[in-house]
């Protein structure tokens, strides 16, 4: 049974996931459902892009990836289909693969006879994105859905870097509990090493191993669950505590 | 595998989903369960009416359809089982069904044989309704539940219609994204005619396919996902900005 | 097939839930996973056991229910298989079996060997409890992971008592309607009897048998959904106009 994963930013609240499951299991009935996420911020493609690749590696060969934040939808934008990792990965062309681009060969979907008949153009995402994923758990090779492409839309990211004797990295991401997820490798703090790490106002110089670990009131760097270093208080949230927001930049010097 | 899907107003925070669940999975192990939403507010009838008969069309035939908004638990309210578009709709008989009743046939369950064992009269989701919506799903043809009844309740919700040169709906639903969904069919704005539109003391003149099309700004007319016209704002909330709320009037005029 | 179900307070707006769902299907591909709640509030145990001994009656034999509430990731806690009514269910050593402990038998994982390789400690869920849950769903016996143990933790959870002709109990929880779910059995308020219940500043003389038999604006006794009563308003959350709280102390006095 292949399994179908759903990450979208149309909420639970709506007629809109319910409409897209429906869809899958009319086209491939016997494929699995599984939710990823469907609370994302409305149109956060970034988000998406980072729960996408933060999640993905744990599934098996043969999952099929459908996501869909897509304010662009209806729009010239292409849909792609991403090969990667023995994982397929459906999406709008406006940065939701950023983070999986390199490991995969990209189709762009040429094909308009999957499309479902559709009263208007801005529910792509169970009109025109489902019957592809759907195709594609069914067997479908992408390569018959159109051209490869290359130069598929990356969000404009900044790889985290060194500067002399400072790492200089960004918040990837701001969880749930409200730890700051960077994008530096855990692996750049040395054990043992002293170190002062930045980040807006916020300055860090201890770390720990997990959350419990923390002394209670004061931010420490955490390796994290995706192998870069987080930035956590101790059953509080760091992000409401500092202000620091996605995008906040990290400068970590040794010493 | 059949399908049960299920749509709620429990929400995702306690144990009523839970139980539902499991309850179905126990009497009908082989069933595969999809849940629509749990996210309605709560005692929102009319809201799951609209969500329910928006998400069913794209379910393959030989889904049962289990919804549970019910604040009149334990009433006297009889259970329904809708049969329509070769699927089942198992609800209240509070006008969940408003939207679909047309195009089936009601049998009110007069059983109590199916009825589990409970301490209370308060979740009659777990006791009462995943029984016989596990039992649809077994096949149970729902005349042998009680009878056929054509007196359903039926929300109070008026149709769109024409007076002189004025097409007169209403708004009837709001999306996650603010869009404001009316019941006013997209086919009564002509390709190309100059409109005006009133909703309370929002004025649109503005029309467009999709909602990057729509000018910075201006709220505009988009033929939706359902057939029907939305107005909307592009990358902004219309129903926040505009103070429209579900039921507001709705008034096109071409010219 | 195996069911699975997902107790987590993660939310629904990031990749953990989809992380823990992948590693399930990668490593027990046939398992059904059944979403319970990862709505709970952040860290909080009491509610998780809560929730998870009230939905589990419901599931068939052979269930596992993994439930990861675990603010002492990381730490020494261990991690718990319960067995108790047929079903396996895998927490940290944290409390959150409580209510379920009195009906099973407990072993504590000692192996290691089930582990995933993981990039630090804070996310066991993924990488430890996760292979566990699939084991377990795959047949494994839960004596062969670790010794069985009788101390495990237990939250300071008074139970309801009687003092003379006093009864007292506690809200248990409050849930998505603001009902107020107390300990107190429904049976201890015998039907016909006048009685006084307080519940902080709240005084209830009234009692319903569901929610729409509640008067306007008057608080009542309802015979819950779990064997317990309900302190209840009719359309409206009771938790909200008395600002009672979880672990209220609730007395009630038959008159």
């Amino acid at each position: 049974m292949r399994t179908i994963t759903l990450l979208t930013d149309f909420g639970t609240g709506d007629y809109y996931v319910g409409a897209i499951k429906g869809t899958l299991l009319r086209l491939a009935p016997e494929a699995r459902i599984v939710d990823l996420s469907h609370d994302l911020p409305p149109g956060d493609v970034e988000t998406a892009a980072f729960v996408l690749a933060a999640a993905a590696p744990a599934f098996p060969a043969g999952t099929v990836h459908l996501a869909v934040v897509d304010p662009g939808v209806g729009s010239a934008r292409h849909r792609l289909v991403l090969s990667a990792h023995g994982q397929r990965f459906v999406a709008p062309d406006n940065g939701l693969l950023t983070h999986l681009l390199a490991a995969g060969t990209v189709h762009a979907v040429a094909r308009d006879d999957l499309d479902l008949p559709a009263p208007g153009e801005t529910f792509h995402g169970r009109d025109r994105f489902a019957p592809v994923a759907a195709a594609l758990a069914g067997g479908l090779d992408p390569a018959t859905l159109g051209p490869e492409i290359t130069d598929a839309l990356r969000l404009p990211i900044p790889a985290p870097r060194c500067e002399g004797e400072v790492a200089i990295g960004r918040v990837a991401h701001i969880d749930r509990f409200g730890n700051l997820v960077t994008d530096l490798p855990s692996g750049w703090l040395p054990a043992g090493r002293a170190f002062t790490l930045t980040c807006g106002d916020l300055v860090v110089v201890r770390r720990a191993r997990w959350y419990e670990e923390i002394p209670a009131g004061e931010p420490a760097a955490v390796p994290g669950s995706l192998g870069t270093l987080e930035l956590s208080l101790r059953d509080d949230s760091l992000a409401a505590r500092s202000g620091a927001l996605r995008g906040t930049e990290v400068r970590l010097r040794l010493g």
